[in-house]
Protein backbone atom coordinates (compact mmCIF):
# COMPACT_ATOMS: atom_id res chain seq x y z
CA UNK A 1 0.00 0.00 0.00
CA UNK A 2 1.02 3.35 -0.81
CA UNK A 3 1.57 5.65 2.10
CA UNK A 4 3.30 9.27 1.42
CA UNK A 5 1.09 10.62 -1.80
CA UNK A 6 -1.57 8.41 -1.77
CA UNK A 7 -5.13 9.60 -1.58
CA UNK A 8 -6.86 10.91 1.37
CA UNK A 9 -9.15 7.87 2.05
CA UNK A 10 -6.20 5.62 1.08
CA UNK A 11 -3.89 7.37 3.88
CA UNK A 12 -6.70 7.62 6.72
CA UNK A 13 -6.43 3.63 7.54
CA UNK A 14 -2.46 4.45 8.44
CA UNK A 15 -2.87 7.52 10.62
CA UNK A 16 -5.65 5.90 12.56
CA UNK A 17 -4.19 2.39 12.71
CA UNK A 18 -0.99 4.58 13.99
CA UNK A 19 -3.10 6.80 16.00
CA UNK A 20 -4.86 4.23 18.04
CA UNK A 21 -1.41 2.38 18.73
CA UNK A 22 0.18 5.72 20.35
CA UNK A 23 -3.24 6.65 22.49
CA UNK A 24 -3.18 3.33 23.72
CA UNK A 25 1.10 3.24 24.56
CA UNK A 26 1.02 7.03 25.65
CA UNK A 27 -2.74 8.15 26.20
CA UNK A 28 -4.25 11.37 24.52
CA UNK A 29 -2.33 13.99 26.33
CA UNK A 30 0.82 12.60 26.19
CA UNK A 31 0.63 11.55 22.69
CA UNK A 32 2.29 13.61 19.79
CA UNK A 33 1.66 14.29 16.02
CA UNK A 34 5.03 14.47 15.24
CA UNK A 35 5.71 11.15 16.01
CA UNK A 36 1.99 10.10 14.71
CA UNK A 37 3.27 11.17 11.07
CA UNK A 38 5.91 8.77 11.45
CA UNK A 39 4.18 5.48 12.28
CA UNK A 40 1.58 6.57 9.78
CA UNK A 41 4.43 6.94 7.12
CA UNK A 42 3.89 10.27 6.40
CA UNK A 43 6.54 13.15 5.38
CA UNK A 44 5.70 15.27 8.45
CA UNK A 45 3.39 16.30 10.57
CA UNK A 46 1.91 19.44 8.61
CA UNK A 47 0.29 16.75 6.22
CA UNK A 48 -2.07 15.38 8.92
CA UNK A 49 -4.27 18.46 8.82
CA UNK A 50 -5.59 17.22 5.54
CA UNK A 51 -7.34 14.67 7.77
CA UNK A 52 -7.86 16.18 11.13
CA UNK A 53 -7.77 20.01 12.21
CA UNK A 54 -6.39 19.57 15.19
CA UNK A 55 -5.22 16.59 17.96
CA UNK A 56 -8.44 17.41 19.80
CA UNK A 57 -10.19 16.80 16.25
CA UNK A 58 -8.46 13.77 15.12
CA UNK A 59 -9.57 12.26 18.94
CA UNK A 60 -13.14 12.74 18.27
CA UNK A 61 -13.19 11.80 14.74
CA UNK A 62 -11.07 7.96 15.66
CA UNK A 63 -13.75 7.88 18.79
CA UNK A 64 -16.58 8.49 16.95
CA UNK A 65 -15.65 5.95 14.13
CA UNK A 66 -15.14 3.35 16.98
CA UNK A 67 -18.31 3.98 17.85
CA UNK A 68 -20.31 4.06 14.36
CA UNK A 69 -19.07 1.00 13.58
CA UNK A 70 -19.34 -1.33 16.54
CA UNK A 71 -22.90 0.01 16.06
CA UNK A 72 -23.57 -1.19 12.13
CA UNK A 73 -21.52 -4.48 13.44
CA UNK A 74 -24.22 -5.11 16.40
CA UNK A 75 -26.94 -4.59 13.75
CA UNK A 76 -25.57 -7.08 11.72
CA UNK A 77 -24.74 -9.57 14.10
CA UNK A 78 -27.96 -9.57 16.07
CA UNK A 79 -30.30 -8.02 14.28
CA UNK A 80 -31.69 -10.72 12.95
CA UNK A 81 -31.66 -13.15 15.53
CA UNK A 82 -35.27 -14.71 16.84
CA UNK A 83 -36.13 -14.87 19.94
CA UNK A 84 -35.01 -12.95 23.29
CA UNK A 85 -32.61 -15.88 25.12
CA UNK A 86 -31.23 -16.64 21.45
CA UNK A 87 -30.56 -12.68 21.13
CA UNK A 88 -28.73 -12.25 24.78
CA UNK A 89 -27.08 -15.23 23.88
CA UNK A 90 -25.66 -13.32 20.32
CA UNK A 91 -25.35 -10.74 22.22
CA UNK A 92 -22.70 -11.77 24.21
CA UNK A 93 -20.90 -13.43 21.76
CA UNK A 94 -20.85 -10.87 19.28
CA UNK A 95 -19.29 -7.99 22.67
CA UNK A 96 -17.08 -10.62 23.63
CA UNK A 97 -15.77 -11.22 20.43
CA UNK A 98 -15.54 -7.58 19.37
CA UNK A 99 -13.68 -6.06 22.16
CA UNK A 100 -11.34 -9.00 22.81
CA UNK A 101 -10.60 -8.87 19.37
CA UNK A 102 -10.12 -4.95 19.50
CA UNK A 103 -8.22 -4.20 23.27
CA UNK A 104 -6.92 -0.84 21.88
CA UNK A 105 -9.69 0.21 20.54
CA UNK A 106 -11.82 -0.53 24.06
CA UNK A 107 -9.11 0.32 26.30
CA UNK A 108 -9.15 4.16 24.40
CA UNK A 109 -13.08 4.13 24.05
CA UNK A 110 -12.98 4.41 27.81
CA UNK A 111 -9.93 5.89 29.33
CA UNK A 112 -10.26 8.48 26.59
CA UNK A 113 -13.41 10.54 27.35
CA UNK A 114 -11.84 12.25 29.81
CA UNK A 115 -10.53 14.57 26.96
CA UNK A 116 -13.22 15.26 25.07
CA UNK A 117 -14.41 18.57 25.63
CA UNK A 118 -17.80 19.06 26.82
CA UNK A 119 -19.74 19.63 23.63
CA UNK A 120 -17.77 16.75 22.12
CA UNK A 121 -18.44 14.23 24.93
CA UNK A 122 -22.15 14.62 24.82
CA UNK A 123 -21.91 13.84 21.03
CA UNK A 124 -20.08 10.78 22.17
CA UNK A 125 -22.19 9.58 24.87
CA UNK A 126 -24.98 9.74 22.56
CA UNK A 127 -23.44 6.89 20.27
CA UNK A 128 -22.88 5.11 23.19
CA UNK A 129 -26.01 4.97 24.61
CA UNK A 130 -27.60 3.60 21.28
CA UNK A 131 -25.12 0.98 21.57
CA UNK A 132 -26.90 0.82 25.32
CA UNK A 133 -30.35 1.45 24.16
CA UNK A 134 -30.47 -1.84 22.23
CA UNK A 135 -29.60 -3.89 25.33
CA UNK A 136 -32.18 -1.97 27.24
CA UNK A 137 -34.82 -3.08 24.30
CA UNK A 138 -33.85 -6.53 24.62
CA UNK A 139 -34.03 -6.91 28.41
CA UNK A 140 -37.47 -5.04 28.33
CA UNK A 141 -38.42 -7.01 25.89
CA UNK A 142 -37.73 -10.61 27.16
CA UNK A 143 -39.18 -8.68 31.14
CA UNK A 144 -42.85 -8.32 28.79
CA UNK A 145 -42.39 -11.73 27.42
CA UNK A 146 -41.63 -13.57 30.78
CA UNK A 147 -38.46 -14.58 30.22
CA UNK A 148 -36.56 -12.30 32.12
CA UNK A 149 -36.89 -10.85 35.67
CA UNK A 150 -34.68 -8.04 36.31
CA UNK A 151 -34.47 -5.45 39.76
CA UNK A 152 -33.61 -2.47 37.40
CA UNK A 153 -33.10 -2.53 33.56
CA UNK A 154 -30.67 0.38 33.29
CA UNK A 155 -28.11 -0.97 35.99
CA UNK A 156 -28.57 -4.38 34.42
CA UNK A 157 -27.47 -3.07 31.22
CA UNK A 158 -24.67 -1.02 33.17
CA UNK A 159 -23.17 -4.11 34.78
CA UNK A 160 -23.74 -6.62 32.09
CA UNK A 161 -22.03 -4.39 29.47
CA UNK A 162 -19.15 -3.35 31.77
CA UNK A 163 -18.22 -6.75 32.97
CA UNK A 164 -18.38 -8.25 28.86
CA UNK A 165 -16.61 -5.11 27.73
CA UNK A 166 -13.69 -5.52 30.40
CA UNK A 167 -12.87 -9.03 29.22
CA UNK A 168 -11.12 -7.08 27.14
CA UNK A 169 -8.53 -6.11 30.15
CA UNK A 170 -7.84 -10.19 31.15
CA UNK A 171 -8.37 -12.19 28.59
CA UNK A 172 -5.79 -13.58 26.16
CA UNK A 173 -5.70 -15.65 23.33
CA UNK A 174 -4.20 -18.87 23.54
CA UNK A 175 -4.31 -19.05 27.37
CA UNK A 176 -6.66 -21.75 29.93
CA UNK A 177 -9.61 -20.74 28.78
CA UNK A 178 -10.64 -20.33 24.93
CA UNK A 179 -12.45 -17.68 23.50
CA UNK A 180 -15.65 -20.11 22.85
CA UNK A 181 -15.87 -21.02 26.16
CA UNK A 182 -15.87 -17.85 27.68
CA UNK A 183 -18.61 -16.80 25.10
CA UNK A 184 -20.57 -19.92 27.00
CA UNK A 185 -20.29 -19.28 30.42
CA UNK A 186 -20.95 -15.46 30.06
CA UNK A 187 -23.72 -15.91 27.97
CA UNK A 188 -24.80 -18.48 31.11
CA UNK A 189 -23.85 -15.95 33.57
CA UNK A 190 -25.71 -12.96 31.65
CA UNK A 191 -28.93 -15.14 31.60
CA UNK A 192 -28.47 -15.95 35.26
CA UNK A 193 -28.72 -11.94 36.07
CA UNK A 194 -31.32 -11.55 33.72
CA UNK A 195 -33.77 -13.67 35.44
CA UNK A 196 -32.26 -12.35 39.04
CA UNK A 197 -34.86 -10.16 39.51
CA UNK A 198 -37.92 -10.33 41.96
CA UNK A 199 -39.58 -7.56 39.49
CA UNK A 200 -40.60 -7.02 36.05
CA UNK A 201 -40.21 -4.72 33.48
CA UNK A 202 -38.56 -1.61 35.55
CA UNK B 1 -2.01 21.41 58.34
CA UNK B 2 1.54 22.95 57.65
CA UNK B 3 2.53 21.73 54.19
CA UNK B 4 5.93 23.57 54.02
CA UNK B 5 8.59 22.73 56.30
CA UNK B 6 6.50 19.57 58.04
CA UNK B 7 7.78 16.47 58.63
CA UNK B 8 7.87 14.05 55.58
CA UNK B 9 5.11 11.93 57.95
CA UNK B 10 2.68 14.74 57.68
CA UNK B 11 3.66 15.99 53.80
CA UNK B 12 2.74 12.38 51.82
CA UNK B 13 -0.58 12.82 52.12
CA UNK B 14 -0.53 16.30 50.85
CA UNK B 15 1.47 15.13 47.87
CA UNK B 16 -0.56 11.43 46.89
CA UNK B 17 -3.65 13.49 47.40
CA UNK B 18 -2.39 15.59 44.70
CA UNK B 19 -0.37 13.09 42.83
CA UNK B 20 -3.78 11.18 42.29
CA UNK B 21 -5.82 14.01 41.07
CA UNK B 22 -2.96 15.01 38.51
CA UNK B 23 -3.38 11.10 37.57
CA UNK B 24 -6.89 11.19 37.56
CA UNK B 25 -6.53 14.33 35.10
CA UNK B 26 -3.44 14.13 32.63
CA UNK B 27 -2.56 10.71 32.85
CA UNK B 28 1.08 9.36 34.13
CA UNK B 29 2.87 10.19 30.94
CA UNK B 30 1.86 14.15 30.60
CA UNK B 31 1.51 14.72 34.45
CA UNK B 32 4.89 16.72 35.79
CA UNK B 33 6.55 17.16 39.19
CA UNK B 34 6.64 20.73 38.68
CA UNK B 35 2.81 21.04 38.78
CA UNK B 36 2.37 18.34 41.09
CA UNK B 37 4.98 19.94 44.09
CA UNK B 38 2.81 23.43 43.58
CA UNK B 39 -0.70 21.23 44.01
CA UNK B 40 0.78 19.75 47.28
CA UNK B 41 2.21 23.28 48.54
CA UNK B 42 5.31 22.53 48.37
CA UNK B 43 7.98 25.56 47.49
CA UNK B 44 9.67 23.67 44.52
CA UNK B 45 9.84 20.37 42.56
CA UNK B 46 13.29 19.44 44.23
CA UNK B 47 11.66 18.72 47.60
CA UNK B 48 9.47 15.90 46.20
CA UNK B 49 12.65 13.59 46.09
CA UNK B 50 12.60 13.24 49.75
CA UNK B 51 9.48 10.83 49.04
CA UNK B 52 10.56 8.79 46.01
CA UNK B 53 13.41 9.14 43.75
CA UNK B 54 11.54 9.69 40.04
CA UNK B 55 8.29 10.36 38.29
CA UNK B 56 7.58 6.51 37.95
CA UNK B 57 8.75 5.91 41.88
CA UNK B 58 5.67 7.93 42.36
CA UNK B 59 3.75 6.25 40.44
CA UNK B 60 4.52 2.83 41.73
CA UNK B 61 4.16 4.39 46.10
CA UNK B 62 1.05 5.54 45.00
CA UNK B 63 -0.38 2.41 43.06
CA UNK B 64 1.04 -0.18 45.74
CA UNK B 65 -0.40 1.96 48.91
CA UNK B 66 -4.00 2.02 47.26
CA UNK B 67 -3.47 -2.13 47.27
CA UNK B 68 -2.28 -2.20 50.70
CA UNK B 69 -5.44 -0.32 51.96
CA UNK B 70 -7.87 -1.94 50.21
CA UNK B 71 -6.48 -5.51 50.98
CA UNK B 72 -6.37 -4.25 54.81
CA UNK B 73 -9.96 -2.91 54.53
CA UNK B 74 -11.26 -6.05 53.01
CA UNK B 75 -9.64 -8.12 56.03
CA UNK B 76 -11.56 -5.68 58.44
CA UNK B 77 -14.80 -5.30 56.50
CA UNK B 78 -15.47 -9.13 55.30
CA UNK B 79 -13.26 -10.95 57.08
CA UNK B 80 -15.06 -11.51 60.48
CA UNK B 81 -18.29 -12.34 58.56
CA UNK B 82 -19.73 -15.93 58.99
CA UNK B 83 -21.75 -17.91 55.67
CA UNK B 84 -20.50 -18.36 52.63
CA UNK B 85 -23.84 -16.84 51.39
CA UNK B 86 -23.75 -13.45 53.94
CA UNK B 87 -19.57 -13.43 53.41
CA UNK B 88 -20.38 -12.19 49.59
CA UNK B 89 -23.05 -10.27 50.05
CA UNK B 90 -20.98 -8.16 52.38
CA UNK B 91 -17.91 -8.51 49.65
CA UNK B 92 -20.47 -7.03 47.13
CA UNK B 93 -21.39 -4.19 49.94
CA UNK B 94 -17.22 -3.83 50.49
CA UNK B 95 -16.12 -3.77 47.20
CA UNK B 96 -19.12 -1.42 45.64
CA UNK B 97 -18.26 1.27 48.42
CA UNK B 98 -15.02 1.12 48.54
CA UNK B 99 -14.73 2.04 44.50
CA UNK B 100 -17.59 4.25 44.23
CA UNK B 101 -16.12 6.50 47.06
CA UNK B 102 -12.97 6.73 45.37
CA UNK B 103 -13.35 6.65 41.57
CA UNK B 104 -9.61 8.26 41.25
CA UNK B 105 -7.70 5.72 42.72
CA UNK B 106 -9.98 3.29 41.12
CA UNK B 107 -9.18 4.78 37.28
CA UNK B 108 -5.88 5.42 38.02
CA UNK B 109 -5.28 1.53 39.36
CA UNK B 110 -6.66 -0.01 36.29
CA UNK B 111 -5.67 2.51 34.02
CA UNK B 112 -2.01 2.83 34.90
CA UNK B 113 -0.66 -0.33 35.06
CA UNK B 114 0.42 0.00 32.18
CA UNK B 115 3.04 2.70 32.56
CA UNK B 116 4.89 0.14 35.29
CA UNK B 117 7.90 -1.34 33.95
CA UNK B 118 7.74 -5.33 33.88
CA UNK B 119 9.18 -5.93 37.21
CA UNK B 120 6.63 -3.74 39.12
CA UNK B 121 4.11 -4.49 37.56
CA UNK B 122 4.86 -8.00 38.41
CA UNK B 123 5.01 -6.63 41.98
CA UNK B 124 1.47 -4.67 41.82
CA UNK B 125 -0.33 -8.03 39.75
CA UNK B 126 0.99 -9.69 42.99
CA UNK B 127 -1.17 -7.37 45.40
CA UNK B 128 -4.00 -7.53 43.02
CA UNK B 129 -3.65 -11.52 43.00
CA UNK B 130 -4.27 -11.51 47.04
CA UNK B 131 -6.85 -9.20 46.50
CA UNK B 132 -8.70 -11.93 43.75
CA UNK B 133 -7.39 -14.90 45.79
CA UNK B 134 -9.87 -13.44 48.71
CA UNK B 135 -12.67 -13.89 46.08
CA UNK B 136 -11.66 -17.34 44.68
CA UNK B 137 -11.33 -18.53 47.82
CA UNK B 138 -14.74 -17.56 48.88
CA UNK B 139 -16.33 -18.87 45.76
CA UNK B 140 -14.43 -22.38 46.04
CA UNK B 141 -15.96 -22.55 49.94
CA UNK B 142 -19.02 -22.05 48.21
CA UNK B 143 -19.39 -24.62 46.05
CA UNK B 144 -17.72 -27.12 48.43
CA UNK B 145 -20.86 -26.27 50.87
CA UNK B 146 -23.03 -26.88 48.10
CA UNK B 147 -24.22 -23.31 47.92
CA UNK B 148 -22.68 -22.59 45.11
CA UNK B 149 -22.25 -24.09 41.44
CA UNK B 150 -20.21 -21.83 39.35
CA UNK B 151 -18.21 -23.28 35.67
CA UNK B 152 -15.18 -21.95 36.08
CA UNK B 153 -14.06 -20.13 39.24
CA UNK B 154 -11.30 -17.34 37.68
CA UNK B 155 -13.26 -16.54 34.91
CA UNK B 156 -16.46 -15.62 37.53
CA UNK B 157 -13.99 -13.88 40.09
CA UNK B 158 -12.60 -12.26 36.97
CA UNK B 159 -16.50 -11.00 35.61
CA UNK B 160 -17.65 -10.38 39.32
CA UNK B 161 -14.50 -8.12 40.11
CA UNK B 162 -14.84 -6.16 36.81
CA UNK B 163 -18.45 -5.58 37.12
CA UNK B 164 -18.74 -4.40 40.41
CA UNK B 165 -15.41 -2.36 40.00
CA UNK B 166 -16.79 -0.68 37.09
CA UNK B 167 -19.66 0.93 39.01
CA UNK B 168 -17.23 3.67 40.09
CA UNK B 169 -17.33 4.71 35.77
CA UNK B 170 -21.33 5.26 35.93
CA UNK B 171 -22.43 5.69 39.43
CA UNK B 172 -22.85 9.35 40.84
CA UNK B 173 -24.04 9.67 44.29
CA UNK B 174 -27.53 11.08 44.09
CA UNK B 175 -28.73 9.82 40.70
CA UNK B 176 -32.12 7.81 40.29
CA UNK B 177 -30.53 4.91 42.29
CA UNK B 178 -29.42 4.88 45.53
CA UNK B 179 -25.84 2.99 46.63
CA UNK B 180 -27.85 1.14 49.14
CA UNK B 181 -30.38 -0.04 46.12
CA UNK B 182 -27.00 -0.70 44.15
CA UNK B 183 -25.38 -2.73 46.75
CA UNK B 184 -28.73 -4.61 46.96
CA UNK B 185 -29.05 -5.36 43.07
CA UNK B 186 -25.85 -6.64 43.02
CA UNK B 187 -25.97 -8.89 45.95
CA UNK B 188 -29.04 -10.28 44.21
CA UNK B 189 -27.17 -10.43 40.52
CA UNK B 190 -23.84 -12.06 41.94
CA UNK B 191 -25.81 -14.80 44.09
CA UNK B 192 -27.29 -15.12 40.76
CA UNK B 193 -24.32 -15.68 38.85
CA UNK B 194 -22.55 -18.05 41.74
CA UNK B 195 -25.66 -20.12 41.17
CA UNK B 196 -25.46 -20.10 36.94
CA UNK B 197 -22.76 -23.15 36.39
CA UNK B 198 -23.13 -26.37 35.30
CA UNK B 199 -20.19 -28.09 37.32
CA UNK B 200 -18.85 -27.94 40.75
CA UNK B 201 -15.58 -26.22 42.38
CA UNK B 202 -13.85 -26.06 39.65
Amino acid sequence: MRTVGSSREATWPAIRKAGIELLYRYGFAAMNLRELAREAGLKGAGSLYNYFGSKEDFLFRIMCEIMDEILVELEENVGPVQGVVERVKAFVEFHIRWHTNRREETFISHMEMRSLPAARYKVYVGLRKKYEAFVVKLIVAGCKSGDFSVADVHVLTQSILSMLTSISNWYHAGGRVSQKRLIEIHQQMVLAMLRSGETHGR
